[in-house]
C-alpha cells in the first residue's frame, strides 16, 4: 500500500471535527445539543435567491465562464460600491466559495517556503490552504487581554524575514469578532508598502459590524492597490453557505492573470450558485436589516450573559457572529469533549469550539473557546444556562 | 508590486484559450464558427435533475457535509454497481467536479517532486493540478500510428525512477477516445503492483463506449484495491458540466482520511449541484440510450468524413466524444489560428483544439488536432465541408 503524502499528515484536523462523534453520541442518548460551535447561520436564504434558482429556464446546466458569469460580476461591482469599494468587473474573479479564493491567492502569489504573517487566533483553514500551497503561516499573537487588538508594529517587524511575502487578515474577524481600527489598518498598509508584501484580506463578514466603528476594507487603503487581494463570499451575508460562491478581487493584473490559470484548470465555479448569488444581491433592504438586528440582539445577549458567569470573560466583539471567551477551565479541548460525553443539564448540553484550533502558537489559548451566535435568542438563553451549570460541575475548573 | 509565484508562471495556458479572442473576432465579422473544440455536450440535462432543483423546499442553502450528501453517495454506490464496480458509501467522497478529485488525489498522495507517469496525449489540466501539488508529469508517448494504444511495458519501466509514485490514466480517453484493452489494463495493474504505485483513473466517460469492447474500470483490477484512486464526474454523462459535482473514490483508508482533510478545509461541495446530480442518476433509460445513439451516429459520421479528406487520418475512437486527427499541415497551432483569422467558406469556419495542448513532450503532435463531436450531425456535416475547403486553401499545407 503506497504511502500518503507528508502534506496530508501536516493538514490540521479541526478540534471541532473530533467532537462531532461525541455530539452524535450525546444526541443518540436523547440529549439536546445547543450548537454554539458553527458558523452556519440559521437565517433563511433570501427568497429572491431561491426564486431565481426555481425560475431558471436553462435546459443545459453547462460550464459557466472560468472567471464567473458576467452579470454576477457586474452586480458585485454595484454591491462593493455600497461600501465605497471601487472595483471594475475585470478585477473580480468568481470562485468556488471564499475557500477557493484563499487557495488561489496563495497558489498564485506564494512559492513553497514563503511566509504569511497572520494575526492569531485565526480562521483555521488558512493553515490548510497554506500547506496546500507549501507556504508557511507565521502567527502574530493577539491577546484576549487587549480585546484581540493588533500588537504594535514592532511585533510585526520581528516576524519579517526575507521569506515573508504576505500579511493575511480577516476583518471583521473570525474567530474573535474584532474589527480593525483605522489606525491598525494604516499600520498594516505601511508595513505592506514598506516591505512590498501582499495583503490578503478576508472580508466575508463586512455586513456584520455592530458598533458604528467604520469598516475599513483593504481596498480603502491608498498606495497598495497592487498588493491587495481581497477574499469574499456570499455565504454568510445571504445565509447560503452551501452554494459555494465567493470571489477573489485584485487590481494587480499579473496576479489576476495567474489566478485565471488556476480558474481555467478547474473549469468553472458552480453555475446554480452563481444564479442564486446574483439574485441575492438584490435582497430587499428589510431582509438585510432584519438579519442585522437579529445578530445585534443575539450578540448583546450572549456577551452580557457570558460575562455574568463567574470566572468567564469575553471582550465585546465589534463584528462577525463569533466571540472568543476565556473560561475558568484547565483545557478547552478537554472541557468541550466533557460537555458532550459527561455532562447534561435538564437533558441539554452545548457544543463549543475549543480555541486551540485557531492558534498556531503551541500551548496558547488553552482556556479559550469560540462561541458562535448563529442560533436564536431563546436557544442561546438555554445554552448559556447549560454552560453556567457545566462550569460549576466541571472537574477541571480552575477558579472558584 | 510584489512578484507572482513561480508556480503561476509554470501553469500551462491552454492553446484553445489563445484562440478564443480570434473566434470572437470572427463572430464579430459575422462568420459562423462551428465548435469542434469543446467538451461541453449540447444534449439537454435530464429533466429529473432540473425538476429536483426546482422542487427543493429548502429555505436555507446551508453547508452540506464535506464528504457530500449521504443520499447522493448511496445513489452513486447503486450507479457504480451497474458497471460491476463494487464500492461502499464510505469509499465515495463527493468533490467539486472531477477537477477537485484530481487535485485532492495529487495533494493527498504526492509530495513535491514526486512523479506521475501519464500516457500522452492527455487531458491538459492534469499538468495544472500536478503543478499545484508540486508533482511532475512524466509523459509516456502514445502514437497515432498505433491508434494511441499503450506502448509495451518496457517503455513504462524506462520512466520509473525512485520518485515515481503514480500512473494516471483517462479511460475512455480524453483527447484520443481510446479505451484501454483488458491486456493493457492488466499490464498497468502489474506495474502498479510491482512498484507499489498509485493508479489515478479518470473514468468520467464510462457511459461513452461504442465498440462493444469491455470498459475495464481500475476497480475491476484485482490485487491493487488500495492503490486505486478513481476520479469521476456527473458532468459529461448527464450534460451538467456547470453543477460541478464529481467524486473521488478509493478503498485506501489512509488516503480517504487525508483527502477528507482537504475536503474539510474547503467546507463542502456545491449543495444545489448535489441535488441535481442525485436526481440525474435516476434519468430514464431512454434518456441515456438516446444520448448514446446520438453520439454513435456523430462519431461514425465524423470519423468517416475526416478519413475521406485527402491527407487526413484519424484512428477510430472507441469511447468518449473526441478524436485526435492528423492533418496535412505544418503546425496545428498556426492552422487553428488561421482558420479563425484568415479563412471562411460560405460565411463559416471551424474552431479546433491543436493537439499541442495535450502533449508535454516538446515538438510532438504538431500536425495533430482534437475534434469533439458535441454538436449535432447537421452542424458536423457543415463543419467537415469547411475543414476540407480550409485544408485546400491553407498555405501551410504539407501534402498535395
Amino acid at each position: 500500500m503506497p504511502k500518503p503524502s507528508r502534506r496530508g499528515a501536516q493538514m490540521p484536523e479541526s478540534p471541532i471535527r473530533k467532537l462531532v462523534p461525541l455530539a452524535n453520541k450525546a444526541k443518540a442518548r436523547g440529549i439536546t445539543v445547543h450548537h454554539l460551535n458553527i458558523g452556519q447561520p440559521d437565517i433563511k436564504t433570501p427568497e429572491v435567491g431561491l426564486a431565481a434558482m426555481r425560475a431558471t429556464t436553462r435546459e443545459i446546466l453547462e460550464y459557466s465562464p472560468s472567471e464567473g458569469i458576467l452579470s454576477l460580476r457586474e452586480k458585485l461591482v454595484e454591491y462593493y460600491n455600497r461600501f465605497e469599494i471601487r472595483v471594475d468587473v475585470e478585477d473580480i474573479i468568481v470562485t468556488t466559495g471564499g475557500s477557493e479564493a484563499v487557495l488561489f491567492a496563495f497558489m498564485a502569489c506564494l512559492d513553497p517556503g514563503d511566509e504569511i504573517i497572520v494575526p492569531e487566533p485565526a480562521y483555521a483553514n488558512y493553515t490548510a490552504f497554506a500547506i496546500s500551497a507549501g507556504a508557511v503561516i507565521k502567527p502574530l499573537l493577539c491577546s484576549i487581554e487587549t480585546g484581540f487588538a493588533l500588537p504594535p508594529v514592532e511585533e510585526f517587524e520581528k516576524l519579517i524575514t526575507p521569506k515573508t511575502k504576505a500579511i493575511m487578515i480577516c476583518n471583521p474577524n473570525n474567530p474573535t469578532g474584532y474589527l480593525y481600527t483605522s489606525q491598525e489598518m494604516k499600520q498594516i498598509r505601511d508595513l505592506v508598502k514598506k516591505y512590498d508584501l501582499y495583503l490578503f484580506s478576508d472580508e466575508v463578514y463586512r455586513e456584520f459590524c455592530y458598533t458604528g466603528a467604520p469598516y475599513i476594507s483593504a481596498f480603502h487603503l491608498e498606495g497598495i492597490e497592487n498588493n491587495v487581494v481581497l477574499v469574499d463570499s456570499v455565504s454568510k451575508r445571504y445565509s447560503e453557505c452551501g452554494i459555494r460562491i465567493g470571489a477573489l478581487i485584485t487590481k494587480n493584473p499579473l496576479i489576476r492573470q495567474d489566478v485565471m490559470k488556476f480558474c481555467q484548470a478547474r473549469l468553472s465555479p458552480p453555475l446554480l450558485g452563481q444564479i442564486v448569488a446574483e439574485a441575492s444581491i438584490d435582497a430587499p433592504k428589510s431582509y438585510m436589516l432584519d438579519m442585522y438586528n437579529e445578530y445585534v440582539d443575539r450578540r448583546k445577549f450572549l456577551i452580557d450573559e457570558i460575562n455574568r458567569i463567574p470566572g468567564c470573560y469575553t471582550p465585546i466583539p465589534m463584528g462577525a457572529f463569533y466571540t472568543v471567551a476565556r473560561l475558568p477551565i484547565d483545557d478547552a479541548d478537554r472541557f468541550c469533549a466533557w460537555l458532550l460525553s459527561d455532562f447534561e443539564y435538564n437533558g441539554q448540553t452545548v457544543m463549543i469550539a475549543p480555541a486551540s484550533g485557531f492558534y498556531t502558537t503551541p500551548g496558547v489559548g488553552k482556556d479559550e473557546v469560540r462561541l458562535a451566535y448563529c442560533i436564536g435568542k431563546s436557544q442561546l438563553a438555554e445554552a448559556v444556562v447549560v454552560l453556567r451549570k457545566a462550569l460549576e460541575a466541571y472537574p477541571g475548573r480552575t477558579t472558584t
